[in-house]
């Protein structure tokens, strides 16, 4: 059966996290699949990048799935779209190789954090950003996630869950930065992340300049590799997840459908 | 008792327009009341710059009231905030002089139409904007909203309701701009504005530019005062009120608190 990659965007606002659920919630792995279920007019699944949490958005998360029937002959991106809620989009498919695989190919992931920084709460951004109402210092917090750069053991940073052989990840890039008017973003790239780790860190961050600690402290919580040393997670709608990249030469095995 | 203005900002998605409805929808005006009834103890009203309808959105809309007490004897914008549910928040305060009237001594109003121009929808898009698939070209829609300028009878862009004394109407400006990715905004300032006229301006303008049709046909629309030759009205949520300007003599008299 031929493997399909898609890239897809959703509002995590209404929906408990990717994954699917048992007990019947709504996620957007099962929107999704009953969407692709419709239009193959059989049960199909589908294997993500990786969960996002309840309330978290992406702009760009990919999945992949296995085509019971020729997908060149449907106009995919346009069917899924017709059949998707509003707030589920396809942006693009692909036809992949038969070893590329939505999570276990992914080296890579970019996740952004927005935060509306300003003392008046404001109703048309409350959505999709968090609020702060202190005025944050973006050096300040450059210099206090400046320690997670690089290998570590992000233990500290997760939130219980499955049990992994490693809580070791690589970030390759934490930069805070005045992204509107009042208006700050944190993005982060690394080969992978743990359970509300990008949540875990924005909250710890925001903490300790709230607290006046600095890169020491972060450097100490991040040593300590436990959870219950770092700080606050931040909430789910501040964050979305922004791209997935995977090797090139994958990439180049991929033709746009 | 002393005059207040408000500078409010919501999002419409969820409410029945701005004006408080008899059969118990949920309105902005009503929701406004409430809170400032809890926080005065006693049934309260205001008076907005105009309505919006059900799914418009406001970032500045401008209200005033009578306060029953001295309202410099209270964090008036933080409590308010506190009490209001987070699709409505007050961004400011004043004390205002007698003759201030939120409606009536309104100068000029500004509208921002946005519209999210892509083959494929956005789900982080589309509570704010309008989703229009094929290509918007800026120019050719700026030249068939030229017509529009200037002091005219806008009868043909009022839907039908509240009987008025006139339909004549100033438009300063009208301007469509390139306002970000994939992200095209329509801005207009005029002296006042009927019924979904900014709606049925927008949706008037992308039909004649879908149709091959030119300033020409606006201003033939326009001179027909009659509704039933315009076309469309433009989805709600795409529009929000941006503001609202006052005499200057009358802002000089206002004190913020």
């Amino acid at each position: 059966m031929q493997k399909v990659k898609l890239l897809i965007s959703y509002d995590g606002t209404d929906y408990e996290g990717w994954q699917r659920q048992a007990d019947g919630k709504v996620t957007v792995q099962e929107t999704l699949e009953v969407a692709l279920s419709r239009i193959f007019n059989t049960r199909m699944t589908v294997t993500a990048s990786g969960r996002t949490d309840g309330g978290v958005h992406a702009e760009a998360q990919v999945v992949h799935f296995k085509a019971p029937k020729d997908p060149t002959k449907m106009k995919l991106v346009r069917a899924l779209n017709s059949v998707l809620p509003d707030s589920v989009s396809v942006k693009k498919a692909w036809l992949a190789p038969e070893d590329f695989h939505a999570q276990k190919s992914a080296v890579q992931k970019t996740y952004r954090y927005l935060i509306h920084n300003s003392p008046i709460p404001d109703p048309l951004r409350r959505r999709y950003t968090a609020w702060i109402k202190k005025p944050l210092n973006i050096d300040k917090l450059n210099e206090i996630t400046e320690p997670l750069l690089g290998e570590h053991d992000f233990k500290s940073f997760q939130t219980s869950g499955t049990v992994l052989k490693t809580t070791v990840r690589t970030i390759k890039a934490a930069k805070w930065a005045v992204a509107g008017e009042n208006l700050v973003e944190f993005r982060i790239t690394g080969t992978g992340f743990l359970k509300q780790m990008v949540r875990n860190i924005v909250g710890t961050a925001i903490y300790l300049y709230q607290n006046d600690l600095d890169a020491l402290e972060m450097t100490r919580i991040l040593a300590a590799k436990d959870r219950q040393i770092a700080k606050n997670t931040a909430r789910p709608e501040g964050l979305r997840l922004e791209s997935v990249e995977y090797p090139a030469d994958l990439d180049n095995k991929c033709s746009e459908i």
